[in-house]
This record gives C-alpha cells, structure tokens and sequence, in this order.
C-alpha cells in the first residue's frame, strides 16, 4: 500500500503485517475465532487446543479446512482440528469466571494446577545457550522484517538452536504455531526445550508453555507477576529481559 | 523479588507488572474476564462496555466492586457496571463467528459497519502534534519505567497535549481505562481527539477508538491490515511507528 511519512513528500509504498480472523473448530465445536496471520494455520489450530487443555490427551487424527478440507476452498479461515470424537466437546472458551465475588490470581493458577501436573524434574537449556537464542531467531523473522509488525515464537534445544520458529500478529498466535508443529511431528511433550517469545511473558505464554511441557520460557520482554508465579508452580524456568547475549531469571527463584 | 541477572552474581531486586484477573459484569450478568493490572478498574470495566458495544447507548448510572461495592471488600476482581438494566443483556464476547464455513476480515469489519456509524467529517489532531504525542506521554509511564512490562494508551488534542495517560500489562486494557474514564466524565464521543497507543494498531484497537468517537489513532508500533481497512471505513486518521518527532500515515489514504 501507499502511504504518507511526515519526513518526506508524497506517497511511498510500505508493507503491513496481514490481520485476518479464523475460526477453530474440534470436531466440529465452535471453539473459538482468533485473529492471527494467515500461514501455518494447521498448527495454529491444533497448537491452541493442546494449549488450551481441549484435547485431554485425546490424539489429533486430522487437521483441514472447513467443508471439503481443501485449501482450494473457499472456506480458508476456518480450521477444524478432528480427534474421532475423543476429545470432550468444548466449553465456551473464556477465562476462568467466578461464580461469587472473589476471583484472583491465586485462582487461577489453581485451575491450571487441576489441569497439569507439574513438570517432571528436567534439565532446562543452559542460561548461556538461552541468551543466544533473541539473535539466532532474528534472521528467520522475514515477516517483522518485511512489517515491522509481527511477533516471533520458537522451540530451541539445549545448545539454543531454534528447530522451530513462527511469525504471527499475536503472540499467543505464534507460540501456538509452534506447539501446533511439534504436535503434528510427535514431538511433544516438548521435555528439555526451550518457548522463546519476542516480547512478554505473560501467565498465557507460561501456560501454554506448561501445556506443552517445555523446560523453560525465554522472553525478549518483562514477565508479569502471575507468569513467574505459574513458572514456579510449573517447575519452568522463567528468563526476560533476554536481550545482547543477557538475560534476567525469575523462576527458578 | 529477587532474579538473577547473567551478568552479575547472585541475586539482586526487581521489579515484575502485577497481572491479576478481573471479572466484568453488567448489570450482574458475566461480560468477561480480562487479565489485567490491578488500578483504574472502574475505568477499565466502563471502557470496555462502551467499546465492545454493550451499552448500545445506555447511560453508565454507576460502577461498583461485586457484593458491597465497598474497595474494602474482598471482591476487589469483579466490577459490575450498572445501567438499571437499560443495556440489553451482553452475550457470550467471542469474536464474531461464523455459521458457515466463509469467515474473513471483510466479515468482522461488516458487523462493525452494523454497530457503528462512520465518525462525521471532523478535524484530526494534525500530524506534527501527533508526532510530538509519544515523548510527551512517556513522562507519565512510572509503571514502564519500574516494571519495562506494560503499555501505555492516551487521550490527546490537537495541539498533541495528553489529557489522560494510562498503563497496563495488556493494550486493550490501557485504552479501555481511557476510554472508560472519558466516558465518567461525560467527554464521550471523543470528538477531535487522538487516541496514542504504545505498541501496534489492530483491528481491536481501531474497532475500540471507533466505538469511542475518536478522530485518530497513533500507534508507536506497525498497523495490521485490517486496522487500516477499519480505520479508512470509519473515517479515522491512523498513524504507525510515531518514534522520534515521526509517524506514518496509514489512513486516509
């Protein structure tokens, strides 16, 4: 598109970052609408209803697009996760809610607890290796290059190489791309790897990192305090500030 | 709490954003949840019911924590926006969704154009004072400065001067609060005034400034692709990467 810089005359052309709503379905449930950038949209689909606790440990048995499941349909923003009816049908997908005045943080981390179990005792990625991983994620950031726009989202192992790396307007987005392809390769529970995000760690980053069961959470940016505290309860390890080749660790304490 | 720095030995103090949930109700009936940092949540509870369009006009007769009202109490996560039942009754908020199998950004913007009216031919805050808005609101970011962890969002007018500055771990939140505390103060629609935002401009954020009446967003990050179509359907300036006395122009065109 063309648009206006206050630092210079007439239009110019300039790139922006795709925003386009889709739709997750399992097994044909409404789960819920995101709005993400379009690619890699299998993963996204089956990346969120493993982070979101809607599997239950039921496998995926198919990912396709609404109607024939073709990608020549006309129906490329809805993605239905298929697992033969072995996942329970999902609720509708909103935080958890009080039914009585009180509602904390306290509160939920404990839904999370009755969800997962702490992760086993693990050997997470070296803080040396983590610190490397902000500059050997960059060069694969095509998309923020391009738009400025995007985050990034990726696996990393114990020496800090990235084996998978995702762009997405969202962060969520983009973390659960990167959950989505392990899933579809088998390789999960993600035990001993490293979630790196570029921006913050929030307690649905952690969460969705504890779903996945990786070892630790890298982030570019700050935590919140209910993402260590999930980190903590998790038996993640939790870095921010991760950034030069250095990092802040807040969990483990 | 006390972190770990890779570069220094042993532990030293830091500060993490406070995230803490909070229940929104409308005249008692569940809207969402939202996390959030704790502050301003009148505010943020009344902004967001203006701008996911539950008012649908009504006035706001009053805003309460749950049970007693009183901040004394326990229920210092749930607000209840009052209205004496002149709302009509919210709906399960999930993005919109399909029946069919079509689903796309066209669609989301159509059920905007339903809700909202284009803004009328009004004068934006020029470009030059939108410029001056991000180095002019910084000052006013104590929580960014303690924390490196939460955005900002403002009120400005045409000569580019902050009128309301607030801080959250989650954007939608920060222009929630100042949303929600124009509209307390009977300032709403926002007629000839910018809305700033510290990171980028999504569909969310543009759809929120529409709902709010304001004539601009100036974002200090990249627009998406749907927030320019957004802002080009309701009449409303939109401005990307304002650092450094610069700013593009996304719309109009």
């Amino acid at each position: 598109m063309l648009v206006r810089r206050s630092d210079a005359a007439g239009r110019v052309p300039d790139a922006v970052v795709v925003e386009e709503p889709m739709e997750i379905r399992l097994d044909g449930h409404l789960v819920t609408t995101t709005m993400r950038t379009p690619g890699n949209d299998y993963e996204l689909a089956a990346g969120l209803c493993l982070t979101d606790g809607l599997l239950a440990g039921a496998p995926v048995t198919g990912v396709r697009y609404c109607a024939t499941g073709s990608a020549a349909d006309t129906g490329f923003n809805v993605v239905t996760v298929e697992t033969g009816g072995r996942a329970p049908e999902p609720v509708a997908r909103l935080s958890p809610t009080s039914s009585s005045c009180g509602l904390c943080g306290t509160a939920s981390l404990d839904a999370l607890r009755r969800r997962l179990e702490p992760l086993a005792a693990m050997t997470a990625p070296p803080l040396g290796a983590s610190a490397s991983v902000p500059a050997r994620v960059r060069p694969a950031q095509a998309l923020f290059d391009a738009t400025g726009g995007s985050h990034a989202a990726a696996a990393f192992d114990a020496t800090g190489e990235p084996l998978v790396v995702r762009e997405d307007i969202g962060r969520h987005n983009a973390v659960d791309k990167v959950v989505g392809r392990l899933l579809l390769d088998g390789r999960l529970p993600a035990t001993g790897l490293g979630l790196f995000v570029s921006g913050r760690a929030s307690f649905e980053i952690v969460q969705k990192a504890w779903a996945a069961g990786f070892a630790a959470v890298v982030a570019v940016s700050a935590p919140s305090s209910l993402a260590v505290e999930t980190a903590l309860a998790a038996g993640l390890t939790l870095a921010g500030f991760a950034r030069d080749g250095r990092l802040t660790q807040y969990a483990p304490a």
